[in-house]
Order: structure tokens, then sequence, then C-alpha cells
């Protein structure tokens, strides 16, 4: 998506650390406007594919799924990383190694939100090692769902979790890929 | 907003420890349809306030602040509630106590997205105790931001969060007020 890959270059910093920041667009301050755009494009990509339901995870991936699932006419449902007072009942449930916070975590959600007539689409505001989709995949399988598909606003090729779910035989699709970067510039994947 | 309160009486569930759940609509799976829906009624009441920027807080708050914010044509900004690798510079950062959770936690914002001539929405979810809006508030204040009004989705009138800020002075609209609540039927305020 040209115009995002536009965005990146624009009001993106790469610091430190293999840290792109994109906080002034997608993960703390949220540009609604072109998020919806995002999430035409992704309704682009998947629309034909009679997706029932997008699962993401909490909190960056909230609104870029929102966004999709508006133009897609479907709900959303968000995996919670720590249980909580609200999700009462049986659960699905995967651990993820996140690489920001170098931890593991445990990601949840409610039985009644997934059943196994299911399409679902997973997305993410970012795709890196592949480990957050890796976790909600595995969710998925313990509903029994079909996953038609998985998604992300931004991935990070050079780490090479979405080429490795392609081999797996996903239908990846990320809006802009990140071949390589640092401090003096950005290389996008051809698409 | 009476499509909220049928939704509410329709799907919500009241469980043991005054818990309303509304996991089916609201924060676990979200009805994107319907929040947009909800997005227009925000819209309709702070569409004349000259609003720039709606904050909120991870991870429930996201989609119902995305709605609006995508109706209103402005931006949204979602305090987290933990530090991260991705918060790089110089934060603004309140202490929020967690009915939910029973514990104290800090909500954080970069000092980049909010600027002294903003006019802030300060949205979320649900407003009980209002712990989380006055954490929110506490920002803006730090941040010398104009706030126009405070708003949730649903409010549980009987913790009386809503009417505190009230008498504060400030405007504060839900969607829906529930003034009583048991497993055997909810009461809502006439608006």
């Amino acid at each position: 998506m040209k115009a995002l890959e536009e965005k990146i270059l624009k009001e993106g910093k790469v610091l430190p650390g293999n840290v792109l920041k994109v906080g002034s667009f997608l993960n703390q301050q949220i540009d609604t406007a072109f998020s919806m755009e995002m999430g035409k494009e992704i309704c682009r990509l998947f629309g034909d594919c009679g997706v029932t339901k997008i699962l993401t995870v909490e909190a960056s991936g909230i609104a870029f799924a929102f966004a999709a699932g508006a133009q897609l006419g479907v709900p959303v449902v968000f995996a919670k990383k720590h249980a909580s007072a609200n999700l009462s009942g049986e659960t699905y449930a995967a651990c993820v190694y996140s690489y920001t916070h170098q931890r593991n975590y445990e990601i949840v959600v409610s039985k009644e939100y997934i059943q196994a007539d299911d399409r679902l689409l997973i997305l993410d505001d970012f795709l890196a090692n592949g480990n957050a989709i890796n976790g909600m995949l595995e969710i998925a399988a313990q509903a029994g769902a079909t996953v038609v598909g998985c998604g992300a606003a931004i991935e990070k090729g050079y780490q090479g979790g979405g080429d490795a779910l392609r081999r797996r035989g996903y239908r990846v699709e990320s809006l802009a890929i990140i071949d390589s970067m640092n401090e003096s510039g950005i290389v996008f994947r051809k698409q």
C-alpha cells in the first residue's frame, strides 16, 4: 500500500534496537481516517474470502483490526494479554514471547467468541517474528475455526515471521513490508 | 442512546460482584457496525465543540474511541498502562486504581501526542468510579490541554464517578447510564 509506505517514510522514526516508531499514526496516536483507508485495503484483499470474524490481540492491534472489521462488515475479537475479572467461563489460551518486552505472556479469548464454523482473519499492527500471530493461530486451532489468512499493517520482513508463515501455507498480506532499515533509511519489499 | 440500552438488555449479563458483561459487543468481541453508530452519537453530542483529539486508555477503550474519532474526523491517542520499549522520550503519567483488578497502575502518554492547544474529548468504554477518566484528566492538565468533555459507552451511575465529574463542572455524556442492576434486571437513567 503505497500510501502507507509514504506515511512510514514521512512520520516513522528508526530507533536504536531495530524499533520502528510509528506512534504518530499507528500505535499510540491513531490516524482514524488513514486507518479506515488501511481497513479498505484489507477489505480489497480479503473481501471475497467469506471472513466471519477478525481476531487480533490487545492493545495496538485493536484500531487496525477495528477499521478492517468496519470495512468488511464483521466483528472483531481481541485476545487479552492477562486474565481479567471480565473474562468469565472457559477460555482458549496460548503463550506468546514478546520481543519488545523480552518475556512470555499468555493471550486469552473467551470460548464464547470463536466458533468452529468461523472463518477468521488474523490481524495485528506489526508482524515481526510472528509470535503474536502464531499464538492467535493456536487459539484458532483450539476453536477448530478456519483461518482464511493473516495480515498486518507493517511487516518487518527481515525478522522472518511473515515468510515463515507463508512457507507453512498461510496467506499473509502486509500493507507494507520492510526488508531492511537503519537510521539512514528504510527499504520496502516490492509487492 | 436507546439502541445501546436495548443491546445491553439483550446481550449483557450481570455477573456476581456487580460486573456487567458486555463482551459480546463492547469489550472483547466488538460489534464494529454498532460501534460506528455509537461513534455517530458521540459525534452528534460533541460535534460542535472543536474537538481536536480523543484521549482514551488501552485496551477496551480503543474501539469505542476509534469509532468516535472516525466519525468526528480526529485522531485518537490512547494512554498505555505500562512503560513500553516503543514509548521513547518524555511522557505524561498518572496513577489509576483499578476496581476490576484491585490494584494501582500507571497510565502513560508520550508528550509528543498531546499539545497545549489541543481540545480533548476523553472517552472510555465504561465509566464507573471514574478513576480512569480522572487519570486522563490529570494527563490533560499536565499537557495544559483543554478538556471539552468526557464520555463513555456505559456509565454505572450507582458507582458515582460520572456524577462526581459533573459536580466538578465537566460535561459528561454517557450513551447509557445504569442506575441500578442485579441479576433480575437493569434500570437505566432517563436522559
